[in-house]
This record gives C-alpha cells, sequence and structure tokens, in this order.
C-alpha cells in the first residue's frame, strides 16, 4: 500500500464539531469519514448520490476509530482514504485523518455491505468494483 | 395563556451538544425543540411518527430563537412548548428553555405547514386539530 | 442592500445532514450559518479563532431562518451572507442559502453579541468595524 | 459476564439521529454510548461532569460498532453498558443497543484514558475504581 493509492479531503473543523473539551467530539470523526468517502467515490467517477439513485446502498456494518491526537475549531484537516477490500457483497474502506502539521489525529475504518432497495445484500454493481481496480492502479 | 397551557419535557445535556465555549450550540436548541414537540404530540395521544404514518408531514417553514443565557453539560433542561394557533395548513409551536433553577435560557418558535406525503398542501388532520383544542383547554 | 454586498461560501450536503424526510434536517441551516460566517470572517482577513484568541466571544442571542425550499443529499448549496448592522456590541449577520439552480431555500439571520472571555458585554473590536465598513463598501 | 452486570438507558431516536435512509445515521451511535456511559456513571454515583470538576478527562482513544440491524424515527432503543477492563490509566467500556422487541442493533465498545487537565495521563481516580468494583459485583 503506497502514499500515492490514498485519496484526500479536506475539511474544515466547525464550531459545531467541537464539544467543551475545546476539540472535535470523537464521534464526528465518523461524519469525516462520510466526507471523505464520498468525495472519493465522486472523484473516482461514481457519486454516492448515483449508486443510490441506481437502487442500491452501501450500508455501514462496522466502523471503527483510533484516536492519537485531536485538533480544534477552524483547523483544516485532510482525510486520507482508500478501499482496502472488496469481497462479493462487502467494501472496507480506510481513513487517516491528519492535521495541517501532518500529525495523525485518526486512524480507521468501515465496512459496508451492498443492499438492494428491497434491504436485500447484493454484490457490488461492477462499476463500483471497476473504479476500486482504478483506485487500486492509480 | 396561563403557565398550565405549558407542556414540559426534560432533556439532558450531552457532551455532543457542548461546543468549544463549554456551552451548548446554538443550533442545538432547534433539536431541543423538536425533542419537546414530539413529547407534546405524544402526550396528547397522537405521536408525530402517527401523522407520517398517516400520509402528512409538518415541514417547518419558520423557525426563530433569542438567547437569554446558556448552559452547559450535562444540565438538566425543561422545555416547555404550547401550540400558540392553528391555521387550515399551518400551526405554530412556542417554545421556553428554562435550567433547573427556572431561568429562561431560550425562547423560540418554529411554524409548520402540513403537507400530504406528494409535497402537496393539505389541511391540518381534523385529529391534530382536536388535540390543539384540548391543549388549549388543559 | 446590492448583490456584490455578499459573500459567498459553498457547502456539500452531507448524508448526516440530512433526516428521514429525506432532506436537509431544519436545524442544520444554522450550522450553515455558522460555517458561511466562519468563511466571511477569514476571507475578510479576520478569522473568528483569531477574534477568539484575541479574548472575544461573538455570543448568539437570537438565531431565525425561513424556509421556502429544501434540498437533499449531495447537493451543494451556496450560502450568502452579508453584515447587516453592527452596533456597539451587536453585529448581525444576513443569510440566503441558495441550490445550483439559484432557488432560494432557506433566508436567516443572527445577531451576536460581543463578550469579554469572562462574559462581560464589550464593544465590538475595532478591527472587527474596519471589516464591516470594508464588507460594506465591497 | 452475566446479564445483571449491565447497565441499562433508554434513549429516543430523534428526527435529527434519522439520516434520509429513514434509519439511525451510523455515527449516531456513538452519542448514544456516551449518553449509556453518562448515565451509568451517574447511576453509580460519580457523575462524568463531576470527574471533569475534579480535574480529570476520560479522553476517547478508542471507538467500534458493529452494525447489526437499523432502527427508525421515534424507537425507544436501550443501550446496555458495562465497563469491562480497567487498567492503570485506561478504561474499556462495552455497550449493546437493542430496540423494544429486545433485537440486537449495534454492539461497540470505547477505551479511555485518564488524563489530568493539563493533558498529562493520570491514574483513574480511586473514585473510579471503587465504582467499577461496585459494578462489577451488582
Amino acid at each position: 500500500m503506497m502514499e500515492q493509492d490514498w485519496h484526500e479531503t479536506k475539511i474544515r473543523v466547525r464550531y459545531k464539531d467541537t464539544d467543551r473539551m475545546g476539540l472535535v467530539y470523537y464521534g464526528n470523526y465518523f461524519t469525516f469519514f462520510e466526507v471523505a468517502r464520498s468525495e472519493f467515490m465522486r472523484d473516482f467517477g461514481y457519486p454516492y448520490a448515483q449508486i443510490e439513485a441506481e437502487g442500491y446502498n452501501l450500508v455501514v456494518t462496522e466502523a471503527s476509530s483510533n484516536y492519537h491526537a485531536n485538533t480544534k475549531y477552524d483547523a483544516l484537516v485532510i482525510v486520507k482514504t482508500m478501499i482496502r477490500s472488496v469481497k462479493r457483497v462487502r467494501v472496507r474502506f480506510e481513513y487517516r485523518v491528519f492535521d495541517e502539521k501532518d500529525r495523525l489525529l485518526v486512524s480507521g475504518h468501515t465496512v459496508h455491505a451492498c443492499l438492494k432497495t428491497d434491504q436485500k445484500p447484493a454484490r457490488i454493481p461492477a462499476k463500483l468494483k471497476e473504479i476500486i481496480e482504478k483506485a487500486a492502479r492509480s
């Protein structure tokens, strides 16, 4: 897994994201993951809104974070994202959140199951598989 | 408008609700209003989930807050709620948020338009009108 | 008040921002206002984080929204922001949120009181006054 | 680990908690964990607010969820919470979220490091250790 495999999304920390400790509330990093995943998909030509429009949902089945450091209001964090693996009905995203000084704040992952809109498990759409292969090659 | 006209809901301030000022983030009071409105409807025998199940939405068309004081993590706030007026397709809720020492924190209101699920304006359901009259009498 | 008086911030609607109606939750527009206000301040050379670092808070005393239309996941909204008035200790921001087709979604405002970190009212910092005048002229 | 080891907190799902899939947004379960952890501490006589007042923070270092099923607006979920282990400076909470029909929705855990307010690691306060032992015996 080489450095260039990671897609990057920048997110500005909102006042709303902070809590009374003055830092980003731990659960909000999962929103940052969502934003990064969404931008990843868009940049690879298959926006998540389109996946849903085509009758699929990528439902989260697992989410996990390790918190190494934290940051504060108005910081510009960089979320590095990649797809680690893709199985018949599941896909796993990896995330690394850095601050502007390249300090690792949070590492995490999410696993998603592909469902048809009727909530039945479905194979990952072929187009998504292609993107993943494209991402892996890039 | 007498004191007994107000319905009361208690809400515990979550860590998530606070921001780096150490107090409740201003936008979160609109979530408190939602919770109070929801408990109001439930206590008057017509849960909002049921309204939706019957094909209606009460879409917010106006929301406003005045902030007099604020409170912190773990405070137990009391949201007093009443329906101020109901028109053909609109209903207006009033809110007063107090802390445990009966200090007024926030006063506000929301106006809702009744829509059928097809997004067309609809008359307020008769059952909701009855509840409002019941609330006004109590 | 001319068109060019408005500062513009683009915000991508997150999945997190939506609710079960499939549209942006009403209270989240107040977060969009915060983001827009923050970018406004940054672009005029006085980031809000700096205001706080200098010992001031601009505490929200009033917030209001009118909802004309709504939008969905992944939409790119444009929040137009301006400072409507500035008094001794208060400043009022106006917001207009548009979708990509220039349809007005939400109009609103917030009023902020300037406090020193000890929670005592304070005059609006001179530097902020200058920015407001600069913004008004631009 | 027996059934009676679990502390229970009920949480009503808010409209705000849902997303356009009509179900609870995955990241919001971490807020539910926070609420449950907070009620756990309160019921064992040592509210988290008091821990902070005494100069400690229990900073989250790890958070993880497995999503088995999901639920919708207005559901009353039960969060079962227990402390799995406590080390010199770390404590681990386990969570199981059920719906009203006792269906397991989410299982997860968080790990917290004890810091003094100056951000230096500190031993878990003796009082918290006592609570944990009390909880383990109950």
